[in-house]
């Protein structure tokens, strides 16, 4: 029987020799957290390397991602189907084994990190949606969701503003089954942190709310045991178990300095940790007791058994409640489930309102029809609508709730809706100004690079929400949001666009969504059935002229108001005129030519996009011979009238450019 | 003589007054914090409403900027100019009184706040300068630097992530003269806070390192002044006062509710405080005694003459260091500063090496001449390459130095940074990978909002940096930049262009520029000195064809060397090709028309963009009728090269499209 030292030395060797053969990454981390991962993965970890879905696992997040061969190590020695060559393979192209850990490459990987900081939210958010389920699903009797979150943090995570915000709300919400492992080893790139973080973090996480175990010696198995025991025992606070830990332990001459974190260590100091470890075996060789060791096969399963036997009888006794749960945790949307119908009501009705209040209608209809919306804001409720008649705010008190107050926390919001979202059981919209999309920026990519659903509920859309001014408009943020990839970007110009964009996000499955929402009313756009229908292709031509057009104006949101007007103007004056509402160019992007050729025929080149935010993007769509009326420079603090006509988004303006054009 | 009370409802006046009158703005942070905005602005601050740009003022930054009335109060009761009729047109198109406090807009107003968290950010940065500056230039028995910064922060600010960034560095860095008020009301936008921020504050901030004064009674004057005396006693760590107020206070029926935070309180809730405060004035109309009350204009002018009589004293015994003073207080550059030479010399040597060398080995010859520069890293100092020979890490104890540790705070940093450039004295650079520019994305808005210089280098600028993978790698981020009203972006092909780029951002004092440098090595171009001088227009003809191109090659960065080689290759199978190097569209868009149809003629329509980031940028340039060679999915982790090949950035393909495109 190995001993624990000798089943940590695994993870050591295999990392350093992974980085050494890739000539690139990061040995330090894995080598100085192997002891912790050993008693963690062996002593306590529920999971099941035959079925890494398995609802009820444990979630485990290496929010040091860098630190991706301590994952991998763990994965494959423990018997999850990632194979040697994929650890000989590490950072190469096309393998499972990428430079930071990324979801849907290797089996078992709960999140993609990297980004320091949104590893550790993403724990939250799994904890919080793990709490939130039980809440809702567990009966007396059958606990069917009950499972730890753990994540290993470094001190760049705790360093980044978002452990701050994510922290401070598992402290609030009480997660106690999150329990989250601080490698305190002193190092960072820039070198001894002491010059640039000088924390006292058990005391910063006490105030939190947190329990917190300190000073753990993270090389001594059975410190590390109790410090997790006691963790457990936590019912109502989440724990930070900070151990202190040697960063590269087992290389010799580079243990506890900077050169070990990034970097392959060299094929002499390969040697020598080798010696230093006693670990006489070959670069990626492990032994069979080794691997034996380590083995979770047999115990996952029976783990995994056990639990399928408590759900059964959790089903015998609630079987609506099982298939439900089913059903949420496959992301599906309820059989009977129908949006369409609300888009159809929503034209009918012909509401002229804001687009953000018509977002709320939305979510009136169809919370009801979907539990597992789980809402929030960024401290922006009552401005962007989305606390909807059935939203039940989620509190220790209520943890069965469906909508999350984050607080003034737009990035650590972003990060935990993603947890949410890989938890499974949910699926999290989260909503503030479009203009601080850019404090959550990075968490919106890593949810369109992950391919999750979560949905972002942005108003606030443009100059348009007047006088807050420059620092509230955004102009740029619309382009940001278009051209990241597998994100889908909706603007609408209408209510009934509003709805369609709506069903749009919800049906989404493999990517996140954007809605972004007027401040101020929008007036509502008359359809055919058939532009109706044509809302989902992104682009359409929701208004035409007779015979072939000699202009096309494209517009999205509230331009597309003030481009139908100005159509009218120009007809008047004898011009044909066409009108393109393009609510979602990602949509229309991903048309055929065919319809894309439809819409903007290639022989019509007078081309005006219209839309109050930036211009450059819609070159794209114009190309050199057309125009863009849109914005270059920052907005300004006046009513939204002034500012329209400031910026020259008027008829008048409009139909000189399109006079110009036109005669040039 | 009017009371305290009668003075701080002088602010409470205007600012409901005004609110009222734009029926638009926050009444609730200026009527809770008027108490303590008066004894910090009546007995404490160091200010002189006549010249708003003394350099040894204190700085006072609102951070809560939705509460701009109070600052617009203060300024107009204590003499700035800034008139009734300001006030009167709050948040009106053109006024100085806009919704949010706008630097540039109204005299005294230090920094541009709204966008919460990032003013206690900017205070930190002010603090820094001070010290540093005080540090640099002070001498025994002449302290010439040597002033407080106070910062006002809601419960917004100290929720946001970058509020733990700015405070932890502020704490290991012993700004002790840095003074911060809480306005702890209990109440943000979606109620009261209780149920979504449960910090304790005073605890978390202890364990920064900070000095808190808690449970100070925000309403009464003389625990307030106890409260600053207390805090301005300490010399090596920064003060949080954590005021507890009534938000509101003064309006009956509305205060201490979410109701009197960002809306008119109405005419009735309006009348009412007026009785409740015993304020019968008129709206807008302030008593003479009041104003007199208020007037710092000749006690300001007595503080600056003092001062500048020690100045004079430090200028007869330190005549150089104070003209240098001077000079570094006026942001400008030495006379005798010259960075031209340093391009024409990086042309001579021909290097090829990584854009980050190359940057390092301008900062080595940029950094002896200008002492002004204020560097750092955001923990990657040793990828970055920003630590040069001469940088010296500031710390406590040696406060004199010329580079930051920011450790891994990005937003943080980009926020200081802005505090250092608005301070004046400094021209702060900062690092991290172009990816985590999202991190700290708003910062650099700011920044170009503001038209202040802060110099960014992102380094690692797109799949090129290999290995780390997706997470790593730029893709939409150059569009975000480049889509920044007011920043300049520089993509550099080689290292006299990078020259070029650094000696165009320390030109540039109307804004921020981004530097955006490779991982990986770059070929270096040859050059005529037409050439050598057109780097600076943005956009040149690097390579030209005998006669009218039938093509034209744009690219940049990385992608100039492989466009050249599919150029060369062209050639050879007879055909015409231009070649332009494009390393800042942001100056290139600036250049008059006919530089620009010099280098893009309108004529030559098949054009092909170059560039290993987000395509839909490049349809400016190349139009419909052209191709761009670029990104619309996420990167992978591989070897550069690979990784470059994977994606189609070869001269094989360029040669398949650009045929393709001659020949459609």
């Amino acid at each position: 029987m190995p001993s624990r030292f000798e089943l940590a030395n695994a993870i050591r060797a295999l990392s350093m020799d992974a980085v050494q053969k890739a000539n690139s990454g990061h040995p330090g981390a894995p080598m100085g957290m192997a002891d912790i991962a050993e008693v963690l993965w062996n002593d306590y970890l529920k999971h099941n390397p035959a079925d890494p879905k398995w609802a009820d696992r444990d979630r485990f997040v290496l929010s040091n991602g860098h630190g991706s061969m301590l994952l991998y190590s763990l994965l494959h020695l423990t018997g999850y189907e990632l194979g040697l060559e994929e650890l000989q393979n590490f950072r190469q192209l096309h393998a499972k084994t990428a430079g930071h850990p990324e979801y849907g490459y290797a089996p078992g990987i709960e999140t993609t990190t990297g980004p320091l900081g949104q590893g550790l939210a993403n724990a939250v958010g799994m904890a919080l949606a793990e709490k939130t389920l039980a809440a809702q699903f567990n009966r007396p009797g059958h606990a069917i969701v009950d499972h730890h979150t753990y994540v290993f943090v470094g001190d760049g995570c705790l360093m980044e503003g978002i452990s701050h915000e994510a922290c401070s709300l598992a402290g609030t919400q009480q997660l106690g089954k999150l329990i989250a492992f601080y490698d305190d080893n002193g190092i960072s790139i820039d070198g001894e942190v002491e010059g640039w973080f000088t924390d006292d973090t058990a005391k910063r996480f006490e105030a939190y709310g947190w329990h917190v175990v300190p000073n753990v010696d993270g090389h001594k198995p059975e410190e590390i045991r109790a410090a997790i025991e006691m963790a457990r025992s936590q019912d109502d606070r989440p724990s930070l178990i900070i151990c202190k830990t040697v960063i590269g332990f087992g290389a010799p001459n580079k243990q506890g300095k900077e050169e070990c974190h990034g970097a392959a260590l060299g094929d002499d100091e390969v040697a020598a940790a080798r010696k230093q470890l006693d670990w006489p075996h070959a670069p990626f060789h492990v032994p069979e007791a080794i691997y034996q060791g380590w083995d979770a096969s047999e115990a996952g399963q029976t783990r995994q058994q056990a639990w399928q036997a408590r759900f059964e009888r959790y089903a015998e006794a609630h079987p609506e409640l099982a298939r439900e749960f089913a059903r949420r945790m496959e992301c599906k949307l309820p059989a009977e489930f129908t949006s369409e119908a609300m888009v159809q009501r929503a034209q009918e009705q012909g509401e002229s309102i804001a687009s953000r209040k018509a977002s709320l209608n939305c979510l009136n209809e169809l919370g009801p029809q979907l539990p597992e919306l789980l809402g929030g804001s960024a401290d922006l409720a009552p401005s962007n609508l989305t606390f909807w008649e059935g939203a039940k705010a989620i509190t220790p008190q209520t943890p069965d709730g469906n909508y999350l107050h984050y607080g003034v926390r737009e990035f650590g919001m972003g990060a935990i809706m993603n947890g949410i979202a890989l938890h499974r059981g949910f699926i999290p919209y989260g909503a503030t100004f479009l203009i601080f999309m850019e404090y959550m920026r990075n968490a919106v990519r890593m949810a369109a690079l992950m391919g999750k659903r979560a949905i972002y509920v942005f108003t606030h859309d443009s100059i348009g929400l007047g006088e807050d001014g420059p620092t509230h408009q955004p102009i740029e943020q619309l382009t940001n949001l278009r051209t990241t990839p597998n994100l889908a970007t909706w603007r609408p110009c209408d209510a009934t666009e509003t709805a369609a964009a709506w069903d749009a996000a919800l049906k989404r499955n493999s990517g996140p969504t954007a809605l972004v929402f007027s401040r101020q009313g929008l007036p509502h756009q008359a359809r055919t059935k058939q532009q109706l229908a044509n809302i989902q292709r992104g682009g359409y031509v929701l208004r035409d002229s007779e015979g072939t057009p000699e202009l096309i104006l494209i517009a999205t949101g509230s331009e597309v108001g003030l481009a139908m007007d100005a159509a009218a103007e120009l007809e008047a004056q004898g011009r044909a005129v066409r009108v393109v509402s393009m609510p979602s160019t990602y949509r229309f992007d991903g048309q055929d030519a065919e319809y894309r050729e439809s819409v903007l025929p290639k022989a019509v080149t007078r081309r005006i996009a219209i839309e109050a935010a930036h211009a450059d993007f819609w070159f794209k769509y114009v190309g050199l011979d057309g125009r863009v009326i849109g914005l270059k420079s920052y907005g300004e603090s006046a009513p939204a009238g002034d500012l329209f006509k400031h910026f020259g988004f008027t008829v008048e303006n409009v139909v000189k450019q399109a006079t110009e054009l036109l005669e040039g």
